[in-house]
């Protein structure tokens, strides 16, 4: 038995060369990838069983008596089930078809569960969406709120009452499936680039709900960082001394930028002065991300949350302030817009994160 | 013959196991990796060749008959050739080992070569370099300014008059060796986290000089970005109208940062206000940092720079800012220092980075 990750590389050898070169024999693939025939038969028969290549009859030429089965990649084969966990009251599931379309939906209460009461809640939503697929289940992806760790361990969630808990681990044992898990701002700007308009060399999103998070892409793949923390921008501090915040400190980002914050800003004043508060909160954030859409050299800068909040004056003077003080061939290059994917980027997400987990592309 | 891509992948897949698991047989290893035989010990030949593995003798308890001979890394077998060409009048070599000890230096005055003629002070260097060195070279590894892409090619370095110049592949075929080229700062920050105290998780490195510039690593990863510019943090403007720079800008970080305009800045003021200027040019550069630090949730922040101007209240000022503006959590795990290696950090990042792409580690 290979290790899962030598093994997990070589499946995706075999895949890449299918999406490369189209149809190939076994023998084919062995030779192009230099992997032995029996590995490769190994490895064949488990993309067979998962429904991601299938048999395309014999390959013409071959010799009599020792015909060579031609295999090919199967785009629409499989589904995947998507969490999407960032809802307080209702969890949100969905089967998605590897383009990222969503085929059935299904949900169910959160209620007053917390810690092992609301992972099996998700082991019965993910049951549900499995029963009810009429293809084969690629995996499991699952988009939480909190800290999640590269082995699928969520570090906290305090609002599902979670810490230290290895959900892949725990989901995966119950259900058969492999289980990706990752934070829910981090997988939103994942499904922007896979299944939507973004550029995975360089992209934030940034998440304008209750909280404000987001999610950075650079170089072809999801930033994590030694906290796994990247992309949560909520935390700046853009009044020392200001409001407090959840975190403890005063003046973050999100307590002028999340949406109930936003909502009061604009209920206080009349509504001429409307956009102009609007363009206040926009000249703010734009001020808080060119320093950093200028030192990582990012084109895409994607806002997701309410358009009638944020598609207006508030989008138009982060864009101004942004390119005031960025970089000017930066500032040439960038396009500051809201996100392509107008709903359901959690969900997309988690499926996207189970493409990139599973085959190897974004 | 493999593509090049997947024939570094083997490679560097051989040389984790034997460093993970010690000194292993080519049937051992065919077995560990999955690859043929005839990969496996074709691609033994190459490091054998390279010195980078050495034979052990023979296995014990092998058949007799049937000897397999053990092999093994030899850590001090190679020496790698290491450019810096960040300096405006000498472009400095050395011999290094992979453990980043400087072995041999040698230099060439630039003079006013450029274009093809600073190509050829380069090969020249290189070749002077390979003919000093006792030990085979693994690879050659240049540190440039300017833009670099992952391929090699200098897309531009006007102080060497190069443009879409493809440099890894001019200097290759002409020495006969593995090429890397990448931006100094990138490597500088590279070299920090390889033989210095820095963590590859999640490190930004600001080099402060004639300009200011910077190298991040994310994920054990070099980041690039879509404008192969990750780490250019010196044109966030700080003074909106401020003093131009080169960019084309105003009031850019560079125009109170680097040592030109620091000292300008220190030589107009009295002595006893020495230590509020520095002061005061820290806390700009904290603000700045402290978006992206909180965003990118690093662990470390190193300057490279003079020590008798960065390291006391400037340095002092930035970590006050930083903290003022950051995460708690973020703020807590930070550390802004200076930089653990005081010296050749391009020379040594451009070492590290030959290891990283010879033999895929940091």
């Amino acid at each position: 038995m290979l290790p899962a990750d030598t093994r997990r590389h070589h499946l995706s050898l075999l895949l890449q060369c299918l999406a490369d070169t189209g149809p190939l024999s076994r023998a084919d693939l062995a030779r192009a990838t230099s992997l032995t025939r029996v590995t490769v038969s190994d490895l064949v028969a488990e993309l067979l069983a998962d429904g991601l290549v299938a048999e395309l009859g014999t390959k013409p030429g071959a010799r009599p008596g020792k015909p060579a089965t031609l295999l090919g990649l199967v785009h629409d084969a499989v589904l995947i089930v998507a969490l999407d966990l960032s809802d307080d009251t209702v969890l949100q599931g969905a089967l998605i078809d590897l383009h990222g379309e969503i085929v059935t939906r299904d949900a169910v209460e959160l209620g007053s569960a917390r810690g092992d009461a609301a992972v099996d809640l998700v082991v019965a939503l993910v049951q549900r969406l499995v029963a009810t697929s009429e293809r084969p289940v690629l995996g499991v992806g699952i988009g939480t709120p909190g800290v999640v760790d590269d082995k699928g361990v969520v570090r906290q969630a305090p609002n599902l009452g979670w810490y230290e808990l290895p959900l892949a681990e725990a989901v995966g044992a119950r259900v058969g499936l492999p289980v990706s898990i990752s934070n829910d701002a981090n997988i939103a700007a994942l499904a922007e680039c896979t299944f939507g308009a973004g550029n995975p060399d360089g992209l934030m999103l940034v998440a304008i709900g209750h909280g404000v998070g987001g999610g950075i892409l650079m170089d072809g793949a999801m930033l994590g960082g030694p906290l796994l923390s990247a992309g949560e921008i909520g935390h700046v501090v853009v009044e020392p001394g200001g409001a407090p915040c959840a975190c403890g400190n005063r003046g973050c980002l999100e307590t002028v930028l999340a949406v109930p914050h936003l909502r009061d800003r604009l209920a206080a004043v009349t509504p001429d002065a409307v956009a102009s508060e609007l363009e206040a909160v926009g000249t703010t954030l734009g001020a808080v991300l060119a320093p950093i859409v200028t030192t990582l050299g990012i084109t895409d800068v994607v806002l997701y949350g309410p358009a009638e909040l944020l598609d207006g004056p508030l989008l138009g003077a982060v864009r101004a302030a942004v390119a005031e003080r960025s970089m000017p061939v930066v500032a040439e290059h960038l396009d500051v817009r809201m996100a392509s994917l107008a709903r359901d980027v959690v969900l997309t997400g988690a499926a996207a994160h189970v493409r990139f987990t599973q085959l190897g592309v974004v």
